[in-house]
C-alpha cells in the first residue's frame, strides 16, 4: 500500500506549509505525529506510527502497523526507541526542539518519547496543530461539504422511518440504519478523553433536559449508567419533540447538523423558541465574517435570547451549556469554540457548526443545528435539511 | 441523581477493597481516578472529574459534571485545583505519594494533577488498575454472563438477515441494527488512544486478509481512508466466509464473541481450520484454569496449529497477530493477554476471549471467538452461538 498518491501530494505540501509555518512561530525544529486524526490529516492514511515533520522539506514517516505500507521516507520499525539510529543511518540530527501532541498523547507516552529524542524542549503542540486543523484547505471543505449534503439527504427521509407506537430507542436504531445504509462511517471522533459517544443523539420530550456527564449542547439520560447520553427509552408521544443531533460523518469529515420533529402539534411556545433558534444563526451567519470575534458572537446569540425572554431553556436547563457553536472537522468538537472569553478571530475557511438549542417544559427540546464555512460575505451554510420543525 | 445507592455500596466496598489492596502492595497513599471507565468501576456513575480513594476508607468524589449528583463525599467542583481548599476544610493532609492513570490521561493533565497536589512521587497507576479490574467480582461476572447471553441470542438470528445480492456492508449494517434493537449500547470501549472501531468488524472473502493499522486480531480494508477496518463494499459470494466478530456491549461489560457464516458452500480446507480453531479454544480453555500461565496458553495454541501445518494462514497472513486471547471486561482488550513473554498467571474470575482465527486463500477467515470466565475446573465458557460454520 502506496502511503500518499503524487495526485494527493499537493494536498499535503499545503497542510505539511501550514503546519511549518506553526512551527517557525514557535520556534521548534519539527513535530511528531503519533495520534490517528493528526497522522491521517498528515498523510492521508491512519497509521500506527510517527511522522516526524521539520521547518523544511517533507516528513519522515516512521510505521509500526500497517506492515505494508511503502512510499517516500517511510521506514517500517517495531517501536519509536528505533528513531535514533535511523536518524544516525541519514546523518540527520535529532531536534533540539520537538513539538508533541501532549493534551492527546498519554503522560507515559510523552516521557517515552522525550527520552528517545533526548531533548529538553518538548513542545505541547496539541492546541498550535488543532489551530492548523481549524483553518481548512479547499479541498477539506469540498469534503466536509459532501458529507454535509449526504447528512442533509439522510435526514430528508428521516420522517419515513417514524411508525406509532414506537420508542426513542427503536426511532433512533432506525436514524442509524438510514445513516449507515447511506455510506455514514459510524465512528464518531470527538477531542477530549472524557467525551464519548455512539452515533449522536435523540432527544424526546423530557429526557432532553435530563443532566450528562458530557460536555455536549444537550444530554439526555441514556439507556443505561455505562453510557448516560441520548435517548433513554420513552415512548414518542402526542406533544413532544424529537431532536435528533446524530453523527455526519460520510467521510472522515464530519458535518453537524440537527432537525427537530414532533409527534402532532407542539405549544406555541416551542415553536416561537424554534424560530429564535432559526433567528440566532441568521444574525450570527451574516455576522460571521473572518476578523469577527468568537465570544462576541456567543454574547450576540445571548443578546437575542434575552430579547425574547428565553434565557432559563437556553441550551438547557438546569445545566445549561454555555457556547452556541464549535468548529467541525476530523472531530466533532474543532476550534474555535464560539463561547465568553474566547478572543479567537474566525477566518476564511474555518468550518463551524451553530447550535442554539431550547427546552421547552412540557414539550421538550427544539431549536436546529447547521455547519457553515466562513468566508467574505459571512458564513456560508453546508447543511440544508428542511429547518422547519416536522410533524411525524 | 444520588451517586450510588445503599444496595450497590456493597459491591462498590469490595471493588475499593481491591483497589486500596493495590495501593497497599505499591506503597502509595492515595489514588485519583479520572478516566470514565475507572469512574464508572469505582463509583457506578460515569462522572466527569475525580475519584479520590486512600488505603482506607471510602472514596472522595469531585464532580464537575452533572451538576445533580449528590450523595456521601460528593463535592461539586469546577476544577482540579479547588481540591486542595476543600482537603483544608476537611483538616485532611495531601498525600505523600498519588497514583495517577498514566497510561490514560494526557501529559498536560498529568503535569496539571501533580502541580494540585504537590508531590514528587506520581506513580503511573494504569497498569495496577487494569489489574485489579482484569479480576472480576461475582457480580461483575454475572454483569459479563448477561451481556454474553443477550449477543449470542443476537448472534444465533443473524442468518434471518441474509438476502441475495447484498454487500458486505448492507450485511453489516443490518447486523448492526439487530444488536441495537435487542439492546446493545454500540459504544465499543478500547484501551489505547491508537485503537478504534465502530461497532466491529464483518470480514468477507479476501478482505479479510487486509492489512489494517489497528491491533485486532483480524482488520479488514474498511469503507474509507480514515477508518481503515472492517467491511470493504464487496459483495457475499458464493465459496466466501463472512466472519462477524460484533460488538457485546448490552451493559457496561463488552462480551467478545465471533461466529463464521458462508455463501454456498466453502473448501475443505475452510472447514478443517474452523474445527482446528475449536479445538484450540476446546484445550485451552481445559487448560485455563487459576496459575495456568498466559505465554503457556499461547505456546500450547501454536503447538496445535503447527500440528495442523496451518502457521501461514493463523491469526492473519501478511500480518500476523501473535496472541490468541484477551481480558475483556469494561472494555474490549482488558488484561491479560494470551501471547508470548506474558508470565502473568490465570486467576480465578478472569474474563477471556480466546479468538484462534486462521485465513484461508480464496474463502476468508473462519473460527470462532468465545468468552470465558476462569474457574477451578477451567475456563467456563459464557457465550454460546452456534460454533459450525452456518451457511446463509
Amino acid at each position: 500500500m502506496l502511503l500518499y498518491t503524487d495526485s494527493f501530494k499537493k494536498e499535503l505540501l499545503l497542510r505539511w506549509s501550514k503546519i511549518q509555518r506553526k512551527l517557525k512561530e514557535l520556534d521548534v525544529e519539527a513535530c511528531l505525529i503519533s495520534t490517528n486524526v493528526n497522522s491521517w490529516y498528515a498523510v492521508g492514511q491512519i497509521i500506527i506510527g510517527y511522522v516526524y515533520l521539520r521547518q523544511e522539506g517533507e516528513p519522515l514517516v516512521f510505521v509500526r502497523r500497517p506492515s505494508d505500507i511503502t512510499g517516500n521516507n517511510v521506514y517500517p520499525i517495531r517501536k519509536i526507541e528505533q528513531i535514533p539510529d535511523i536518524f544516525a543511518d541519514l546523518q540527520m540530527e535529532l531536534p533540539q526542539s520537538i513539538l508533541l501532541e501532549g493534551d492527546e498523547i498519554s503522560y507515559a507516552e510523552w516521557m517515552r518519547y522525550k527520552a528517545v529524542f533526548n531533548t529538553e524542549r518538548c513542545i505541547n503542540g496539541t492546541h498550535a496543530l488543532r489551530q492548523v486543523r481549524s483553518i481548512k484547505t479547499d479541498y477539506e471543505v469540498a469534503e466536509l461539504r459532501e458529507s454535509a449534503r449526504l447528512q442533509s439527504i439522510a435526514y430528508k427521509d428521516i420522517p419515513l422511518l417514524y411508525r406509532p407506537g414506537m420508542t426513542d430507542h427503536e426511532f433512533t436504531v432506525e436514524v442509524e440504519r438510514l445513516f449507515r445504509l447511506r455510506g455514514n462511517l459510524g465512528l464518531f471522533r470527538i477531542f477530549g478523553s472524557s467525551m464519548e459517544a455512539f452515533m449522536g443523539s435523540v432527544l424526546v420530550g423530557e429526557n432532553a433536559a435530563a443532566t450528562s456527564p458530557y460536555d455536549f449542547a444537550l444530554g439526555g439520560k441514556g439507556m443505561h449508567s455505562s453510557l448516560p447520553f441520548g435517548h433513554s427509552g420513552v415512548l414518542l408521544e402526542k406533544g413532544k419533540s424529537i431532536m435528533v443531533d446524530i453523527n455526519g460523518n460520510f467521510n472522515g469529515y464530519i458535518a453537524d447538523q440537527t432537525r427537530t420533529f414532533s409527534i402532532g402539534e407542539l405549544s406555541e411556545e416551542a415553536y416561537y423558541a424554534h424560530k429564535v433558534s432559526l433567528e440566532i444563526q441568521q444574525v450570527l451567519a451574516e455576522a460571521g465574517k473572518p476578523g469577527a470575534v468568537c465570544e462576541e458572537l456567543y454574547q450576540k446569540s445571548l443578546q437575542i435570547v434575552k430579547k425574547h425572554n428565553l434565557e432559563d431553556c437556553y441550551m438547557g436547563i438546569e445545566q445549561q451549556a454555555k457556547f452556541v457553536g464549535h468548529g467541525v472537522g476530523l472531530v466533532i468538537n474543532e476550534l474555535p469554540v464560539l463561547c465568553d472569553r474566547n478572543k479567537e478571530l474566525l477566518e476564511t475557511n474555518m468550518t463551524i457548526a451553530l447550535e442554539p438549542k431550547f427546552i421547552i417544559k412540557g414539550v421538550g427540546a427544539v431549536g436546529t443545528e447547521n455547519t457553515y464555512v466562513v468566508t467574505d460575505k459571512g458564513m456560508e451554510k453546508l447543511t440544508f435539511a428542511p429547518e422547519d420543525i416536522i410533524e411525524l
